[in-house]
């Protein structure tokens, strides 16, 4: 059997067929991005909040024209022809004055031309370094969808954006571990870099009190002895959106949490990709 | 009388001079900056702690050479070759093991070959802007030094500084004209940007339960039915530097709570600052 999951593009036709569906350990080395799509007016307040805000939000990219969701700046970040923001992602969620109201496979038919994508960095990226340091994610070995929970971290307002709060993932590890785990994931900046927080004072500091209930994917076993490590999440900008409620008009979308979107950056583009830098 | 205040490069030599130094108001349109001089052995974490909190921690510029208190890169934002960062903030604060032991007029004893500078935007930065549109800050008015108070919002962790929160400066304004206040300010991202929080009911989310006792500056009057408006301050990264105890081994500078440096950066420099362009 021919393994398709080896480059972007073909783990992104796949998400596009739907035969894939969580991402965490598909096509090693590229880096993966969360999807947040919104009506023009609002797209000057959701940069100021993605520069204000980088870590749980760091912009890997937006679609260039209101309405075209084929053409991505910059150009490296998505570089085959064919891309459709509207298919590309495995499974979208849609949000009317700041509730999900429906969970799709595509965007064909509730897409405008007014419509502007942003493409922010997930924390699935920095998991094949973590593996290939013989600290392999849970999730990954377990084949569920990685824990995600709200926490208390506010995000810092932008315009109509306020009174948001961070996400965050979380994966076990053992304490002496930790700083290896920090030490590696630290540069990956433009995919929510070192830890926010660990152990359990750590969940504890986040208002985290119960880790086997996440808000978003699935609850993570614990082994003796690990603690919980938690990084800013890219789902943190559908608590942004949840926050700005009815101060939106029109549809919200943003892909489902732990369904990422597979980009043609890799872990050698880090270094182009500072905060600020789109 | 000459006005000696008119532009940057005067401000600092009357700085320089101690004739200055509470610089709120000094040289309008240009930049001024906060202060933090460490070990080089530190620079690529503090570094880092910028990039990931830059609402807090802007950087507008950091010396380019390890022991060399000169020059300043980018080259914009410094422009005179009489430049000393020793001298020429007009009050200093040194830290050992995370503790503030003295405060000085200059650094020129203490400063080694090893040490490195970044400057980081400060609010007064905006506040040219603010009297533009009829709302001038209170502490300006009334020639007292703005409030800053310790918050609860967390300091996102990079290397050895864990543990920080935010500083943040207070100024008193109606409710009405709040909108129009973080407009004014948006814009200034590399010198805090809009407000973090504003209102009572803000002030409690930050842990601030009484505004008359600020930990740095002064109190400052409320006017009847003023509330207090909070941005992320340039003092913090004094904070992280609290926080990060004697995990830093040598002496640790920073300028002293509202007695800045001018920098040679203007208002109209604000596009090319974007988090993550130093």
């Amino acid at each position: 059997m021919v393994n398709t999951n080896n480059t972007a593009h073909e783990a992104r036709l796949r998400c596009r067929q739907n035969q894939l569906t969580n991402t965490a350990g598909v096509a090693p080395g590229y880096l993966q991005a969360n999807l947040l799509v919104l009506p023009s007016k609002y797209v000057a307040d959701f940069h100021d909040l993605c520069l204000r805000n980088p870590v749980p939000c760091p912009l890997l990219g937006m679609t260039a024209i209101p309405g075209d969701p084929n053409f991505v700046r910059p150009a490296e970040c998505i570089r085959s022809e064919d891309f459709d923001l509207r298919t590309d992602f495995p499974k979208y969620r849609v949000y009317s004055a700041g509730k999900c109201i429906e969970s799709r496979r595509d965007l064909l038919d509730v897409w405008t031309k007014d419509h502007v994508g942003f493409l922010i960095g997930c924390s699935f990226s920095f998991e094949d370094a973590l593996t290939a340091a013989g600290l392999p994610p849970r999730h990954q070995r377990s084949g569920t969808i990685v824990a995600m929970y709200r926490s208390n971290i506010p995000l810092l307002p932008a315009g109509i954006f306020t009174g948001g709060h961070f996400i965050v993932s979380m994966r076990p590890y053992r304490p002496e571990h930790i700083e290896r785990v920090r030490e590696i994931t630290r540069a990956y900046l433009s995919t929510h870099g070192e830890p926010v927080a660990w152990g359990w004072d750590g969940a504890k500091q986040l208002g985290i009190l119960d880790v086997t209930k996440p808000d978003f994917g699935e609850a993570q076993s614990f082994e003796e002895g690990e603690v919980p490590v938690f990084w800013a999440c890219g789902v943190t900008p559908q608590i942004a959106v949840e926050a700005a409620s009815d101060k939106i008009e029109g549809l919200v979308f943003a892909h489902e949490p732990g369904h990422m979107l597979v980009t043609d950056w890799t872990a050698e583009d880090l270094q182009k990709l500072k905060p600020g830098s789109i």
